[in-house]
C-alpha cells in the first residue's frame, strides 16, 4: 500500500514554491500548509495579486527599472530628475538603495547583470548597446559606475570605463570605496582597510 | 520628490509574501523580485497552482487531514487500514511522518491544535467532540495519543484520557518516551534521559 501524501493540488504548490530564491523543501511545505489552513480567503487574492504582477510589471525599456507600462517608468518619467547625471547599476533591484540614500537625483541605467565568464555572461548579454544609444542620444555629461566592488563588478566597470573613453564631452566615474558607515576597523576585512587608506582625503 | 519605489502590483505582492510564515521583509522582496525577472510563464501558472490548491483543497469531515473532495479523504478511504486503530494527532500534518514510519496503518484524527490556556485554546476549540462521535460510532478497539511530549500536548493527552475513561471497549495509550534514533547519550536533554530511564526495557 502505498503511503499517503498530500492532495495533488498542495504537492504542485509545493514544487512552485520550492522554486522561489531561499525557500527549501521544508518551508515550501510549510508555507503550503498554511495557505491551506487559510482557505481561499488568503490564497485566492493572493494568487490575484502573483498573477497580475507578473503579467502587469516589465522592464522599463530605457532604464531596465520596473515598470507598468510600455514608456519609460518612476525614474525616467521624474520631472526634477538632473539629465546631466546617469548612474550605472547591475540590477534593476540596486536603484532602490540609492534612491533610499537621496544622494542622487539622476537618471540609471541597470545593464541586467555583469561580466562573468564562468556564468557564460559577457558583454553582449548585458544591456551596453542601449547604454551607449542613450549616451549618444542623451544630455549626460557623467556616468557614475556604481557597480559591485567584487571582481567581476570591477572588470565590468573597467570595460564599460574603456569603451566610453571614445565618446566625447561624457565624464566616467565609480562610487567611492573606502570604509561603511558605522564600521569600526575590528570589523573590516583588509582589502576595504587596503583601499580606505589608498583613498584617504585630507582634512587640513 | 517622493523616492522611487517599486510599481503597485510588486509592492502588493510583497505585502502578500511577507504575510508568509518563515518569509521576512527581505526575503518577501527578493520573492518578489525574482518572480518579475522570471516574468508571466512562471508567475500565472504559480498562481493558479496557488488559487486552485486554496479552492479544491479543504479539510476531512472525519479526520481532519488534507482532501480534495467533500466525503472522506486518502486516509479515510484507504482499503487497507486497520479500522480499530485511531491515532490522534495535533495537526494534520503530523500525519505524514507517521505514514512515512510505516510503522502505523490505522486511521488518524486531526485535533486541529492542541490545549494551551495562553492562546486562549480550550477543549472546545479543538476536534473532540468529533473524536468522541467517531469512537461512538465506530470500531475502534484503541486510541493512540501522538501529541507532543511538551506540556501543552501532555495537558491534551490527559484530559482526552479522562474523557475516553467513560467509553467502554476502547483503550488508550500513547507514543513511547525515550532515546531519539542516532541520537548519542551526550545530545539528549535531562527529561529525555530521564524518561528513557523510567521507560527502560529489559533484555532477558
Amino acid at each position: 500500500m502505498a503511503n499517503v501524501d498530500y492532495p495533488d493540488p498542495v504537492r504542485a504548490l509545493i514544487v512552485h514554491l520550492k522554486q522561489l530564491p531561499g525557500i527549501g523543501p521544508k518551508s515550501a511545505e510549510r508555507i503550503a500548509v498554511w495557505l491551506m489552513q487559510q482557505g481561499e480567503e488568503v490564497s485566492t487574492p493572493f494568487s490575484e495579486v502573483m498573477e497580475s504582477a507578473g503579467r502587469e510589471v516589465i522592464e522599463c525599456r530605457l532604464c531596465g527599472f520596473f515598470s507598468t507600462h510600455e514608456k519609460g517608468c518612476a525614474v525616467c518619467d521624474g520631472l526634477q530628475r538632473d539629465g546631466s547625471l546617469l548612474c550605472v547599476v547591475e540590477q534593476p533591484t540596486d536603484i532602490l538603495p540609492l534612491e533610499r540614500s537621496g544622494a542622487f537625483r539622476g537618471h540609471y541605467h541597470s545593464l541586467r547583470g555583469r561580466i562573468s565568464p564562468l556564468d557564460n555572461i559577457g558583454p553582449e548579454e548585458l544591456r551596453i548597446r542601449e547604454l551607449l544609444d542613450r549616451l549618444r542620444a542623451g544630455a549626460f555629461t557623467e556616468v557614475i559606475l556604481a557597480l559591485s566592488s567584487d571582481v567581476e563588478g570591477e572588470a565590468t566597470a573597467n570595460y564599460i570605463a574603456e569603451l566610453l573613453r571614445g565618446i566625447e564631452g561624457i565624464s566616467v566615474t565609480r562610487l567611492a570605496q573606502g570604509m561603511p558607515a558605522g564600521g569600526g576597523l575590528e570589523s573590516a576585512d583588509e582589502l576595504t582597510l587596503m583601499r580606505a587608506l589608498q583613498g584617504r582625503v585630507g582634512l587640513g
